[in-house]
């Protein structure tokens, strides 16, 4: 059985990361690749390694492009998605990958998001105690941001095995360009990223609320970093113990909480993760142990922004929805070295 | 059906990334991944991206090892492949990565090579003329050098229309550092190499009898170099023109060299090859130009080295060899930014 | 006046660094540059960017071979510096960058490190109150570790004004490659490192008691990371603010900290610290604001690893050493892009 | 004695490299670092790595902003120096890093070069043959191409030498990102450019004239590339050997043509340039050989495009015709690794 599935800004990073992992999937086609400024033009000027786009162009984002399609994918900037889903029908089912629908509190989103709260959609981490099949039965699922993805799957394990308290947690993560997007700005340059790490948007991170939200967290203080390469987060989870914690505690609630999981690989002792094992898939590579000094827990968490944090787990979310193999599609070895 | 692999050579990086592909791969399964030190190790103590190889271990490098496997892939040093050739069974097909059996001339082997000729196989490059079915027909296949995939396919259609010169191509390349393995050394640590670009092998590289046996070439100056980027090589491939010879002369002789071929690209006019958009793929993207000052031919092409320069060719070799579809766990999307 | 100065270690990333600055300083001349395996090569075989060193050649590490010096720095692992300081006479100047004279704590010495604990020095760092003037009044400096510098220059003034909690600090730092050595090593590859972050000595590394005793913490939690880059440190310190504390509090505490300091810039508001900015360097850039979520303090510090983490603080101690103006030989300029 | 500099162009990457090199210059201050929309703004708002620069800021860029300047370096875009040039007294000295005033033919200006040509001043290029004296002596200078740097340094010997053909010579470079500017563009940003190489005006490029006026060459095939890396360029030059020549003939050619010289260095047999070698400076390292297949004579060079191909060479320029020390504020050490 084969779907079709329409990409709303399909120009973006994550849209092209979409477009890409849709090219080799068995069961989806993509009918429209969406875009704005760029609908008309050839896919591959925009994305010249999506050969097999060929003289593909993309569309505009419109309901009539898409209504040939079984599932929409939204990859918009934060804020737009809303606005295009109130458009379609109420039996389309959507997968946005934007902030719009993942808070269940409008007075978070506005606390760190411009506008009106739009609603609270199924929150789309399959991995989450429940959550795979809530959105199974959706058809209207938020993905999760891509910071959030790597913090919450470190975070919660610890929280739910009662061996971190939820008060002052103090998560440090960095990001591979690919993050910030494809729109050109001087602080984005090739020039100036190379052999310079930098912090931004320090101590007031808007994915703090999604992360409290899924994994029961009650005080976080998150630190993004602008990393030199152009994919991958890699989240530093500190949480004090509520005990006395050894190391193997750490990681037993790491293995318990994943057991079965395909996409979820806790490390085996004495092996960090890298975001260039997670390169090009939709893994998550985890470790934790217990600080020497000061006894704080720390766990560590790898993936690939785009994939994991972006189209792996969207299109993971759109073959949940379509009732296909969970993994299809996807992969979980790395492009590396 | 299903065939079983086993590879020799499987803790170096081409090694590693014929796993890969293997692992994603719907008809090929690993029988074995032969090491030497690091035989008994587990897979992903070497390969920490390889998630899929579990618990899974490197074995010997022995003839009992593999003598399960249907195909043998070797993606050993130079000059080690001729020994472990000799001890398997004359019906156990092979794809060799190694130099040993390209050469048809023993004479030009021994002036780029040390050690005694060890004959000659199919040579395992499908793009060329008649090559495609040769391959499939046979049971030793040896496969192509990476510089030399690149420039092969730049300079022969040049040649085949007659609107170059075989006398004095001119090739410079640039290749990533997994073309040098993953044997520590100073030159190569991230210190060295992150920011830096400089030649090696000056005026003397190996690859340049194989180029000028598989594309007629009667001269050849090349000088490679290492970039600062872990896969890709970019080949810049100059020639005199015969006569008078247009950029539409030169992008038409590409064009009809490959008309049809799913791994080669020859882009549309004003785009060059990157091999960004190569990363993690078979996929090979050309363009050409004649030079406005000097009349020269120049025709760029893009490839991962260790994509259709190294693991990606010899897994294409394998399906023609086993009769599957030629391109089976293989794509040409390239994993970017 | 100008004044000798011999190296011990310079064959190594700091002692490279070390000969950069000497050879464009203009009162200090080195009279030797000890190596072990490299005595007798020539400088620039091992560091091809030294071009001002021509012809010479690397000494023994012997006290013969250091005896016309008036000033010693040594730039040797971890462990070896108190032997060879054993050796030399009272009176001739050192300023060591191993760790082996820097703790005044022995029990703080064997929890991290191998060996019985060598004695304590005069702690290089003239930023902290009262520090100039004894390293101006000493013969034999202990510099600081690289992490620590970042660190402590970032905490002290949180502690020392009330406004941060000295329990519970959070430290997250990463590194460029540099601060690993050029000894060859897989995991140092260019390979392995380019577009990887990996965390190592994950709750546990040797700076925690050096960052203690030089800022008055109680308990650090520190993780480091490996970056992309091949210079760098950025490090990112958490506190518990100790009441109600804005962001202008903690911009005071660290400015009024670092009033008249020529290394240490505390930036404009918006400003945050880049590694880029300060390559090359001796200067620390720094910055901080409270957490909206958790109201930690966050500062992030920067500097160069190999610069005012290494061969700057070095020379700016020796300078301070001799009677020499503490920033000549030494510049505040990044070289960026 | 001291003299004011002002700097025309002073926002953008080469304009900050000036500024870097005059801040710490002996003898050299900046009276005016002008701007255009930057005019007003501090200059570390722009370049955050120019510390010295603490609170001043960008001037306008007038002949009033420029009045008490003995000397203006102009780094503006290509075809506006002449305009300003006009502007400016007679007597004020000018080095012009732009291309408009370099090529003394008209003809070839047009061919590559919008607008009319505005005439010829002293090339700045102090390493040819009377080109010193001719720039000492000058009060308007022209200053080199940063292709043309690394190239003209390579092939000149060789011709002077008359152990190459000028007819037919090949050349491919690779320049780090930093060549391209600071103009936010998508092909330059940071995830574009990791991991990537590509070349660009192929067939074409407007440094082919100028490298044949400075060189006696009369045929260039250039094709140029952008490298992952912020600086550097890495010229591989090939030309036909005009009869029985030898690496060791080549070695002495570029060995006699440099003899003396204080920026350029012909390494020692075995050694090849590097970027990262010439990373910060104004330094030019050179090797040669002759190439066993084609007998081809090929030279390497590297240099710092932000260095010797712009803002060294500049102040290079501006020390002789102040009659100051050719190598005050420059150095040849590189910032490696």
């Amino acid at each position: 059985m084969t779907y079709q599935v329409a990409v709303a800004g399909a120009s973006g990073y994550a849209g092209g990361e979409v477009l890409r992992l849709l090219a080799d999937h068995p069961q989806l086609d993509v009918v429209a690749a969406g875009a704005h400024s760029n609908a008309g033009e050839y896919i591959t000027a925009v994305h010249p390694h999506l050969t097999a786009y060929g003289d593909r162009r993309f569309t505009p984002t419109t309901p009539e492009a898409f209504a040939e399609a079984d599932l929409v994918i939204m990859t918009l900037p934060h804020g737009q998605s809303a606005a295009l889903a109130a458009q379609l029908p109420a039996g389309q089912k959507i997968v946005d990958l934007g902030a719009d629908h993942r808070l269940e509190d409008a007075a978070a989103w506005e606390a760190y998001y411009p506008g009106p709260h739009a609603g609270t959609w199924t929150y789309g981490l399959p991995e989450l105690p429940g959550q795979r099949e809530a959105i199974a039965a959706s058809t209207r699922v938020a993905a999760t941001g891509c910071y959030a993805v790597a913090t919450i799957l470190a975070l919660r394990p610890l929280l739910d095995a009662g061996i971190a308290s939820p008060e002052d947690v103090v998560v440090v993560a960095a990001s591979g360009t690919s993050g910030a997007g494809n729109a050109p700005k001087k602080n984005l340059l090739a020039s100036e990223v190379m052999g310079a790490m930098s912090p931004y948007k320090v101590g007031a991170h808007q994915h703090v609320p999604e992360i409290k939200q899924a994994s029961g967290a009650a005080s976080i203080s998150m630190t993004p970093l602008l990393a030199p390469m152009p994919r991958g987060i890699i989240s530093t989870v500190t949480a004090k113990a509520t005990g006395d914690v050894t190391a193997a505690d750490v990681h037993a609630a790491l293995v318990k909480a994943y057991d079965g999981e395909h996409f979820v690989r806790v490390l085996r002792e004495g092996q960090w993760p890298s975001t260039a094992s997670t390169f090009g898939t939709n893994a998550v590579q985890l470790q934790g142990t217990v600080d020497k000094d000061s006894g704080r827990i720390i766990v560590t968490s790898a993936i690939d922004n785009l994939g994991k944090g972006a189209a792996g787990q969207v299109v993971q979310c759109a073959n949940l929805m379509l009732g296909l193999p969970e993994a299809a599609g996807l992969t979980v070895n790395g492009v590396a070295p």
